[in-house]
């Protein structure tokens, strides 16, 4: 059994507890969070000993591995001491807001052997699996046209926004990622915001939509579309258009179920509603990976590198929306640091 | 040009009536109809002469052809004058609702070399007739199931009903041509009624739903389900399930659109309304075998036989219904008369 | 702790192995089977002793509940011995293939407060369910027609026709306990079956497909069509008819992917495969069922009565099917003696 | 009758022909083409006069109105003479290539109370007809986000190409004014093109596949993916997002029929071929448009400004596919010539 330390006892910390109790091969061995209480619960709830005391936990030799689901701002200090540790880590996204501090990061811990997956859940997503799969296959041909969709239900409370890093840093840096797993690296960044009026948004200078156009290196073209809000739930599309096809992972519904009455006819299902229930799979299959990839020790996919190279692509197209030009993302940006 | 006599200016007379006049090779010659005014609007309307009697458009040598779309217990004068007068006929279904009386108008007709096409749209609608072709051409291996769904809008007024012969014999009636058209003759017939609460419909002995059981003399069993209302539109789908796969043709959508919102997703539009929305194609496509059928001097298809074959399992049904026994159409029964 | 007895190593005793060793509230307490190395291995992996002694499990005081998943013919010996000991049983459908030997079971334990659950896994599937429950607070009306679909993947083995009592009560019997799941008693049941063409059904006298009209004592009629074979997968569909609107149950796909290409548009990904990956979330509802139902010392539901009453729809059928008459299910069949 | 004076027997030309033919208010008068015999089988087919003289044509006192659909460096020519005659015009798209060409035209015929309207046939279409009825009714609240995706079956020949004007005046320009028919004036353009390995398209300079975002004036921001290939076909779909809801124009398939196989489940028939089929209803409309505008005198929409409009766009696009930076389109530019 691997014996896993979690941090961080928030609705994505909680995602995780679940899925290490629920692994054949894992199990909870401490549940660390500042709040104490909030660790005391979830421990005797799904097990392993509850901490405020993140040294504690890093010295315990019994702990094989270390989950990071805390605040974004702990992340570097908690993936370094980790590291330092030895112990292997799965951390959540993002890395950091900043990527100076991502690489002085990385320049603190290379020599270390670091063991570090990050939490890009989506490209454990058993549909975005099936088309990666089939699209290397070649059952459409080369990839030319990826478009992504992806539109939360409600926007973020402000204590959010206001920490976040704005829209390109939390919400599509999921998409950058995804983008990144189907076409590789990424030469061209364009993107426009807006408001749509959103008044706590508009003062906080965060947007409430974006669309965002990407060139891969190898010549592919993506559009990025997300919005903050979407009244009939959680949209999550993908579509691989190709030489010889097209592949699309449409949203997915509650139950089969179709309706028709007096309003009309064929009315699906309400959408699953949000990541926890539209990527439950996923956040198994992902910790699933980080077991294995532990157990064999080998290097996991996604990695640090992959980490900073959606946070690169997020600066650019900040930089794209403020001044209305195509941003290069040049390679040493990209991967340089880290090769 | 093909100058046809039309019979009838109701409902179904208007839709020939469009079909006639937008035909490239066909022109209307006659409206004629007990109510003259009503001819006279259509005549000015989509040409031709407009007329009460009867006589006088069979005797015109202009008229190449007759559409009977008037009234049922006028069908069998019509078709056998038309017939003597050496006019090819469509006529609209039932020939009649007496077997007897149908009987009685073949010997008095056959040895005319009568030419009489059966007004069965749906063997003209371009689903149906693309799902009969891949099923002849192989793609599903050996028809085993068919099943036939027809659920109109709203039930007819009582001034129909009282007349219309019941269910099997107004309504069913085309799903029994419909089943002929895919699995050949009939060998058994079980059918179930019920009348949902209508009090109408009860009042006059007749049925709200009707759900049968057909079993084909080449061993492929086949279920219809009727209702005479449907509140979500006119529901009319065909699902063909053989030894290598299914072929359906669903309902039709007024359009492409769909719709999403707070209620929940991807609704479709609503369904196309009623038969003269819904087999608009199909009318137009019968007419113009009609006409393909008459220059060609060729027998029509369906013919005389299967508006009398329809009608012997309409009364296998209604025997079903009312014994609770599966009902043995006996070979000469169907097509004996006739061959 | 719930602690079970699992009666039955075969494909649906490792379902239920699964579901009890899963859930939060239970343990697989004994794994019992004639071949005791299948025991032995299910045991290892998912907790519980082995054995091959039935007595030596049932008088075990620690076992607080038995699941029996066996051949059909080891049923009522099993069901009997458990009630007699006092424990709460979970049997799999069918009680039995004779309807005088359930009977006789049941007056032998009728008065030792027998706690049987029945294993009809689709009244616990989530879209079933869904169905049943939007139908009953009256969003369709009321409910006039029943459409059930239930094809499998290929027919079963020789080995298991001959002693399954054939389609009706090896198939059909889920589709029956679906109907008095939706409608309620049932009144009259007309059958049609075809061999297809198969000849190790035809030499077995058993059928490859059935078709079967019901009539509710409510009024609503159904209609169930059963194929033993399906080219393209596990076809398991249902459609609830009212008088303001449908609910339809469809086939559910392995994901949400559609692919459309040079063959085509639009095509869903492949169906589940068949029941263990269609009803995955129904076994485990069911079996959460069980526990909830031991815990509160309530009466579970399906209970002996409901498999009783699906064996006697079977038994109509069968009879329909031979004769061509509807058999009319009276009362006191149906349910007389369990009252 | 409206007579009607037809300017090119091409592809376009014919559709335009038989939607004059087959209008019950409207004949076809003329049809006019360099290639005289091409115009003479045209005219013996759906009536009129065959020539290759324009002036012949114009001078007609009995010709009500001009349809141009000749190749388009002919438009401008045409479009003044007819206007100088004071003959109402549909013209198809676009004006010309050439803007300054375009402002030339307008200077000179704009005293003479031109009646122009542009041939984008999209606007008729009754899915995004439907679509925009729906927005403009409130139905999805605030309509933030358009994406229009356009790819053609197959690229245009080499002698097409090296006089398009490239993938945005010839194939993108359909969507620009798409864009404008939903959200009204664009404010701002973004476009990456690409060549997808495409030598012909390579060698003249044109791109296969195009992306692009425009920001409307009133703050939305839309998406448009174009290709000039797609291997299932005439891919055409329109989606809006809002506040409360979305609604989506989805591919249109030959008919209703889905198939299921070993292959897989649910496939749809094969899309509607390419435009004439897929906008045949819209042609359609849109001269009936044309006809209804004409007889009321009213000043037609799509006018003159909308198509020189979309070629700005257009021209914003090729710029900012070149610079990489976001193209303003100031409103002088956009309309102020023609208001």
């Amino acid at each position: 059994m691997l014996r896993v330390a979690l941090f961080g006892c928030g609705r994505i910390g909680q995602v995780h507890a679940r899925s290490i109790a629920g692994h054949d091969d894992a199990e909870l061995a401490w549940v660390c969070d500042p709040v104490l209480p909030a660790a005391q619960t979830l421990a005797a709830r799904l097990g392993g000993h509850a901490t405020d005391n993140v040294a504690q936990v890093l010295a315990d030799p019994d702990v094989d591995a270390v989950v990071i689901a805390s605040p974004t701002p702990t992340h570097i200090d908690l993936l370094s001491r980790a590291t330092l540790a030895g112990k292997p880590v799965l951390c959540e996204k993002p890395i950091d807001l900043d990527l100076a501090r991502i690489d002085q990061c990385w320049s603190d811990i290379a020599g270390l052997r670091p063991f570090v997956m990050m939490g890009f859940n989506r490209r454990f997503d058993p549909t975005f699996t099936q088309i990666r799969r089939r699209v290397g296959a070649g059952e459409i041909g080369t990839l030319r046209a990826l478009r992504i969709t992806s539109r939360d239900p409600e926007p973020p409370p402000r204590a959010y926004v206001v920490s976040s890093g704005g829209i390109f840093r939390d919400m599509t840096i999921h998409d950058f990622d995804l983008a990144r797993y189907f076409l590789g690296e990424i030469a061209e960044v364009q993107a426009f915001t807006a408001d749509d009026g959103n008044e706590m948004l508009a003062a906080e200078g965060d947007a409430h939509q974006a669309m965002v156009l990407l060139r891969s290196r190898s010549g592919a073209l993506c559009t990025i579309t997300n919005s903050r809000s979407c009244v009939f739930g959680y949209d999550q599309r993908v579509e691989a258009f190709g030489d010889n096809g097209m592949l699309e992972a449409g949203n997915q519904t509650s139950s089969s179920v179709r309706a028709s009455g007096p309003f009309g006819a064929e009315a699906s299902d309400t959408y699953l509603r949000f990541f926890v229930e539209r990527y439950r799979d996923a956040y198994l299959a992902e910790f699933d990976e980080f077991v294995h990839a532990v157990r064999e020790q080998r290097q996991p996919s996604p990695g640090f590198a992959d980490g900073r190279a959606a946070l690169v692509l997020a600066e650019a197209a900040i930089e794209s929306a403020a001044t209305g030009r195509t941003v290069t993302v040049s390679p040493h940006l990209t991967d340089g640091v880290l090769t």
